[in-house]
């Protein structure tokens, strides 16, 4: 047997790694302030060496170490306390070790407050699978579909969409650009499997994230010097069983904080079933995040499932195309659209941002029209002001319990 | 001879109008506070109901009320003082009606400082024509070439880039449109003459300018509320006897300023001949504006020569394409390069502004690579604020009489 062979071989074995039983995050907290008594809603006080961040939260994409158009500055006025970067991203422009030279993600894109960054497989199974998953998580499919070279035990080979190279990523990697890149929070490697495939595959995908998971620890283990945390990711696609046994496959392992992740079904409703499943078996101490998810209505519903955090990057996806945030109505306007052609009115005028107060209907219409950049821009900042909006009303009406009085507001009905 | 060809006749003979003696410009002041001994640089205090601004200074370009990418804010904090908008384009969108319904410029832009607008010829006659005028004068050709369909006495018609309707311009018109949107200092309709063609056509297109100004001033004084002031245009193109007619003209006129238009000849040279030659002809105690020239060294060259304000698209547009203004060096970097991938110096931290002064060199180099907007919104900013400076110094060392030091340090020598 030669010894491509032999490489071959072992790449399909299970690598086994024993993770760690411990890991010192005393630079970090996550404190539970109160308890919903009608659902598991919970608030919760998270702090990292950045800032500390109520929840639940969200937290706002800058895919590429930019949200779209937007600056630090626009994102703080718009009160916005937690963003993240995609590794998959950034490993291929400008690539770890410029982001490391520049003295981390942080001093890079001049954000100061508590930032993460995910592993970088969501990109590429999501988006190499071409799967369903991208549609529920409202991301963008036309973009490196069929990019997803092949799966072995060590990582995933993929195209970079820059120049066409070969590409790898293993959990060790992961680990290590994301450490490079320094945000507060990072993620265990794994893989996002598509809503097409059988069970038999989210299983044995499933197994190997959770050797992913603990080769990610042990990784993580070497470099840990108190400055991040690492959060572990419940897989296991649309399968109850399989969802429990990552549960407890995560509650076992020295992760500071669960996301769930992988395949949430093909509807809402299943997707709502799959997250109401699996959090009463996610270890109730830590921080929960909710990966690719942050449309209005699944923030309420989430909530109450005692989701902590959330992200998505349709808040300024959306502006792109004209979509404005409204509390209540139909929960956002076109401005593109013939009827605000002569709108004096603003936004909105009680959140305390020039594009949301001052700036008329009809001007942001215009500059849509002419194909002003300053249109996206304005509306982009208004999302995320209102976005940042909601999520403060959400916690206080869980404390208050009006929750449900406060939907209605937001979502009508 | 039937009604079509009584018309026709009636539009290509003059149609000449009684221009008003005086205009009462009570809202409206400039003083020239400071006069160089060695050359014909000024310094001035331009007031209009919306502020006062010391000259020279630089007007920016809000084509389409917006300048590209930045806002009000954003403009502000670089220190700017005046904007400009062009009446062609929004004449085709969003229309002056709807600027109209909306308060006016100032208030659908949010730009609560002065403004001017420009009368719509320039946009049709220079790109219409097709000429050498764009060229020197930065603009784009690509966009309404041959969108000219005709010139009457009466006035332009064209062809609308938006929906290929034709349009037509005339001097009432132009005032209409310039005085339904507000700004502070408008301008007489003119013709830009292009550089190739003969002298008689632009001896021929001048009296006609001349003739559309005395329209101009007519429609002007209909309407006038003491809230805008009409700038006359000298024309004449190349020709130096022309030119002297034009300057007297605007002379003879109750224009609150002038501006040099029309073409200014092939070269730099040139250009700097033609404005040398008309400034002392020009009525010395008004404002003049030259239209369409702001190169860091058209700025020195002509304030030498007694310019007062400026106005270029260039601080905005090269930023799209990564280029970046310095202080001394080659005048400007383009942030794009390879070397810029590790630099971890900002564009210039000596500005008072993030984008100049907080961001890295590497960061931006990223942006631009990665296509990220959030680039060329930075690097517009950073040069709107560096112009904004080369203004501020011009202005001290027109005062302290070191303009020659402060051209080398900028420019080199």
């Amino acid at each position: 047997m030669g010894r491509r062979d032999r490489l071959k071989r072992k790449l399909n074995q299970p690598i086994v790694v024993e993770a760690p039983k411990t890991l010192d995050y005393s630079g970090f907290k996550f404190e539970i302030t109160f308890r919903d008594t009608k659902s598991r809603a919970r608030l919760g006080r998270l702090t990292t060496p950045h800032g500390t961040i109520e929840t639940p939260n969200y937290i706002f994409c800058g895919t590429k170490a930019s949200i779209k158009n937007l600056s630090p500055q626009h994102m703080r006025d718009a009160k916005t306390d937690i963003i993240l970067a995609n590794t998959y991203h950034l490993m291929i422009q400008p690539g770890p070790e410029v982001i490391e030279r520049a003295g981390g993600l942080h001093k890079f894109m001049q954000w100061h407050g508590p930032m993460m960054t995910d592993s970088g497989g969501f990109q590429i199974f999501a988006m190499g699978h071409g799967g369903v998953a991208d549609e529920i998580k409202g991301r963008n499919r036309n973009t490196n579909t069929r990019s997803l070279m092949g799966i072995t035990e060590e990582g995933a080979k993929f195209k970079s969409y820059w120049n066409g190279d070969t590409l790898k990523l293993t959990p060790e990697a992961s680990i290590d650009i994301q450490r490079r890149m320094g945000a507060d929070i990072i993620y265990q490697f794994d893989e996002c499997t598509p809503y097409h495939v059988e069970r038999d595959y989210t299983a044995t995908a499933m197994e190997r994230s959770h050797r992913w998971g603990d080769r990610s620890l042990v990784e993580f283990e070497k470099g840990h010097n108190g400055r991040q945390a690492l959060y572990g990711i419940v897989s296991g696609g649309i399968y109850d069983d399989l969802r429990t046994i990552s549960c407890d496959w995560t509650k076992d392992r020295p992760f500071f904080g669960t996301a769930i992740g992988d395949c949430l079904g093909g509807s809402t409703e299943e997707f709502y079933e799959i997250v109401g499943k699996c959090m009463p078996q996610i270890h109730p101490d830590r921080p929960v995040h909710l990966l690719g998810i942050g449309a209005i209505r699944d923030v309420f519903s989430c909530v109450r499932m005692g989701i902590d955090t959330f992200d998505c990057v349709s808040p300024t996806r959306i502006a792109r195309h004209g979509w404005a945030l409204t509390r209540g109505g139909e929960g956002r306007i076109n401005i593109r659209n013939a009827p605000f052609r002569d709108d004096q009115e603003p936004l909105d005028p009680s959140l305390d941002i020039s594009a949301s107060r001052d700036f008329s209907r009809s001007y942001i219409h215009h500059l849509f029209k002419a194909g002003e950049l300053l249109g996206t821009q304005l509306v982009a900042q208004h999302n995320v002001a209102m976005i940042n909006r909601l999520l403060r009303e959400v916690r206080a009406a869980v404390k208050n319990g009006t929750l449900d009085a406060l939907e209605k507001e937001w979502l009508g009905g």
